[in-house]
């Protein structure tokens, strides 16, 4: 079975030629020395290390897993390793401030790397996902003590982070956290549980840093009753040597239908005198601090839902190649033939890739757009958080899709573990649960994002689609019927995003109803922007000559698909959101 | 966590009464006696027996599995048992002639009663449904002596059948079998490897009736020369007693995504001598003789497809109803309210559950088509085989669908696989692949069940569906709303279908291109026919007075919710038949 991982670096050049200005990124505080070459080395660089280092170890890792035992956990066979190599290679440090110690690239260039670490080996990427995470939030509100202890160690990798925030009552509702943090001197006592935390306990670095939500014992209650604190595992002597063992134990691990290689731990926090912490930023603010960093973690799950689609299609197609059976339909007298020539066959690889490629476009501008917004662009940064949302609802959701029509086109190999393409199905299956569900992003979208504003957000991505739409030459029959298409679901949008904006207020279980529909929808719709702004590109390209003429007509092509198979959902789903919330309103509760 | 399962007595009922004319079915040969007291008795003991002896070793089952070791297989906990009690109280010999000790119960009954046991364990219920298989093929086309000696003890259960079709090379197209059969006096010598085999070593019976595909010495190449033969574990004496150990061998079990406790075995056929076969039927008609079974197969399938999103909605629900997390939208300032309140929450339950009423009305639409075609009637018959196909490729695709909400539902817990609902996800994963991938169903829908007849089947069920928008009263603003939305669905089914019928012949490449997406859009059509007409009776019952009250307010809200979000995906779904095949076909193979 193939399971090999190739970067898609064809694929994420085109993007950065055709979609993003990259001149425009550069011109940015701090980002003159990010040059087109730089990039490039970049991306095949970390290519080839998540090709060569981490996509061997994927599989093994689903297998062996993370192992817990009395309170300590092996990571999966060759992880700590890797781990070492990934520091060492500078792949931690990537997008965080050079007064830290980090790289300070900027987005569309740490996004894609991240995509192709995620492709290779979604298990590992969460570990610095995770610190990634803890860093913005010492970044933030950090104080300078707290930042000098800290930063250096977990930007060049010797020291992991994590985010403690759920408990077995508080989920999605955080308002429900009870974890207690009691004043001692500079310091706090910490007690209580927190469940799925994600490389909670490890053996790859000698130590831990967590960042927990948590009470003080005045604190109101609900969510503005927060404070958010640090808690290393092991504390942190002046001189930055390691000291005592702080009273956090890893109870167990959970037994997860993926990313088994992820150690998902159940945290206990003072189980003997409370776990030492300290306070970050100010008190009762740990929410509103976890807000403003959930639009990195939001993006980087959206990218992870797109790099599982991208390692699930790679293997689906190679296995149509290579798979021989029935026959060739245009010579149905001839050899049995590849099924990569059977056209469902080729109909479930192109919603595959047509998914993957439109939603990496836009997640490519999306990470545009979160550059210049960190930057001060303040028009910038409100479509980048009306964008999130929808890009890691609609993502996520995609790659169960994606990766289900993985196993499809494996037929019968496919339910069998050995070929690795149900691995990617197990795996994908959390990216639309974690960082805050699909209905989360979506009471997101059509809340804070969308009747907030009253629209003007949607406003200016929908003149930024029109112009897409625009643009499309109608002399060439593919861009006239993508023409077609995405004006259709542009109008979909829009009425959707008025009927949000008008219902919001006055019936909100209506407009509730519709919002994981309008996410959808919104997602499709966007995606077939940026595969109209890509064909636009690649029809020119063929035309004058330019580039690889099979990678152009793919693009073209696959494009053509997408507004065909994809954009074509765009009118139901609109019916969903304008018409779909009497049954959900009437039925009768206790009938469920 | 909830893992009990409720037999869906109500619904079953409620299908029967509106849907089924049951009195045409008892008058039916053989039937006279199948009372409707005694249809109500059977599904309420076939409801306990599921619910209470099979459904409790579901989970262990799927942590256990079966086990293999040097060829034997030790069946999961507790199923050895479960099997002989089934056996003893007649499930097994529940829809089996009269003439071979079975009890000749039409599909009407017999369905449901596979459909609960189903939802109970599907690992457990494919072994009767094997043996099915395997007694159908010896009553069709058995030789008086093979049925003498095989039938009664498949029948009682003392012995289990299995069906040898797939090779490592084989899979979709049989026409590459080579497993070989050499004649020898009275029998054939048997060697070649089988895969995938569902139950084909175990230690529930003394001994397994396989029936292998082969080929003769000197067969035609293709689907031509591929003939059939009975090969049992134990040689059987002339007394009936069990004899010598015949030279079939399990040579390992896969390891699979879901299913595990159904044993999917290697079997090594003529390791040694070759074993011992006997011809059923004529030499080279083997597949014909599948195909004519086919149908039963393929039913059953599609029954495991809403069985197991039955299950999974039963234990979605029971989470919404217990997991207390954020407000009730409509009293935002109340207390922490229990899921089942949130818009987004309802709208995935009312998901699951309209796909799960829908189809499993339409398979019990199907199921008397069944009967009365078994019976002689050739129109039934032509009806029913138009349905099968839609029947089980849209049942088990939305079984994915369904059991993937079941996991969405219950947020970070339904990742957990102690939860349970992951489980359901992974057992459901291989309905849409076996008997046929979802591929297989769409090309028998388009060409021997749609283009060969010129339509007339389809043309058959529209003007039935026709019926049913026209028996749904005006004055209801939910039954009107459902009008419009069946009346639209139809009218694309009708293009859909007049279009597969013009183009099946001049564009094979196009039809096949949209075949998947015709089958979904057939599927969710004839699903919303038959809520349809659930939804008029249930109108009726409730200005009458009649039957629960709350049970026929959530049948038509249901219904209601069905039409605003499932028929509302057929306009696209027409776009993609109609208009989808361009890039399909333009494609550049290479570049997958």
């Amino acid at each position: 079975m193939s399971t090999a991982f190739t970067p898609p670096l064809d694929d994420l050049r085109f993007v950065l030629d055709s979609l993003i200005d990259v001149p425009a990124v550069q011109a940015l505080p701090g980002h003159a020395d990010t040059s087109r070459e730089l990039i490039d080395a970049v991306l095949e660089e970390a290519g080839k290390f998540s090709a060569q280092v981490l996509a061997p170890l994927n599989r093994e890792g689903d297998i062996k897993g993370s192992r817990w035992k009395d309170g300590e956990v092996t990571s999966a066979p060759g992880f700590r390793d890797a781990y070492a190599q990934y520091c060492e290679s500078g792949w931690n440090a990537l997008p965080f401030p050079v007064e830290w110690g980090g790289q300070g690239l900027p987005n569309i260039v740490s996004s894609p790397v991240s995509e192709m670490v995620m492709s290779a080996n979604l298990s590992f990427s969460l570990c610095p996902m995770l610190t990634a995470g803890a860093v913005s939030a010492l970044v933030l509100v950090g104080s300078d003590h707290l930042r000098k202890t800290y930063l250096p160690k977990m930007i060049d990798g010797s020291w992991t982070g994590t985010m403690n925030l759920t408990e077995p009552q508080a989920g999605s509702d955080l308002s429900l956290v009870r974890t207690r943090a009691v004043p001692e001197g500079d310091h706090y006592r910490v007690s209580g549980q927190k469940i799925f935390i994600t490389w909670g306990e490890h053996d790859m670095t000698e130590n831990i840093v967590h960042l927990v939500l948590a009470r003080l014992p005045d604190a109101p209650e609900g969510v503005k009753g927060i404070s958010l604190f640090v808690v290393p595992k092991f504390l942190v002597n002046p001189d930055g040597s390691l000291g005592a063992r702080n009273d956090v134990r890893c109870a167990s691990l959970e037994h997860k239908l993926g990313i088994h290689a992820s150690p998902t731990a159940v945290l206990n926090f003072g189980e003997k005198d409370g776990a030492i912490g300290y306070l970050v930023g100010e008190a009762n603010r740990g929410l509103e601090y976890m807000f403003i960093m959930m639009n990195e973690a939001r993006y980087a799950v959206g990218v992870q839902g797109i790099a599982i689609g991208e390692r699930a299609y790679q293997q689906a197609a190679a296995y149509a190649h290579e798979r021989l059976q029935g026959r060739d339909i245009s010579n149905p007298r001839g050899p049995t033939a590849p099924i990569a020539r059977q056209p469902d066959v080729r109909r479930m690889l192109l919603t595959m890739r047509a998914i993957t490629e439109a939603n990496r476009a836009l997640s490519m501008t999306l990470a545009s757009l979160l550059d210049h917004g960190r930057a001060g662009n303040k028009e910038a940064q409100a479509l980048a958080e009306f964008l999130v949302p929808i890009h890691k609802g609609w993502a996520t959701e995609a790659a169960n899709e994606v990766t289900s029509l993985g196993v499809q086109v494996h037929g019968g190999m496919g339910f069998i573990e050995e070929t690795g393409a149900a691995q990617h199905l197990r795996d994908a299956r959390i990216t639309a649960i974690y960082e805050g569900t699909t209905a989360i992003q979506a009471n997101d979208l059509i809340g804070r994002k969308t009747a907030r504003d009253g629209g003007a957000a949607a406003a200016a991505i929908a003149a930024q689609i029109r112009a897409a739409v625009d643009a499309l030459d109608e002399r060439d029959p593919d861009l006239t019927a993508i023409r077609a298409r995405l004006a259709s679901a542009l109008e979909a949008f829009e009425a959707s995003a008025a009927w949000v904006v008008q219902n919001y207020a006055k019936d909100p279980i209506a407009v509730h109803a519709g919002s994981v529909p309008f996410l959808v929808l919104s997602g499709l719709t966007c995606g077939g922007w940026q595969m109209a702004r890509m064909a636009s590109v690649a029809r020119r390209r063929l035309d004058a000559g330019e580039g690889d003429a099979g990678f152009n007509t793919a693009k073209l092509k696959t494009a053509r698909f997408y507004a065909d198979h994809l954009l074509t959902r765009v009118a139901g789903l609109r019916e969903q959101v304008l018409a779909g919330a009497s049954a959900i309103a009437e039925f009768p509760e206790e009938r469920f």
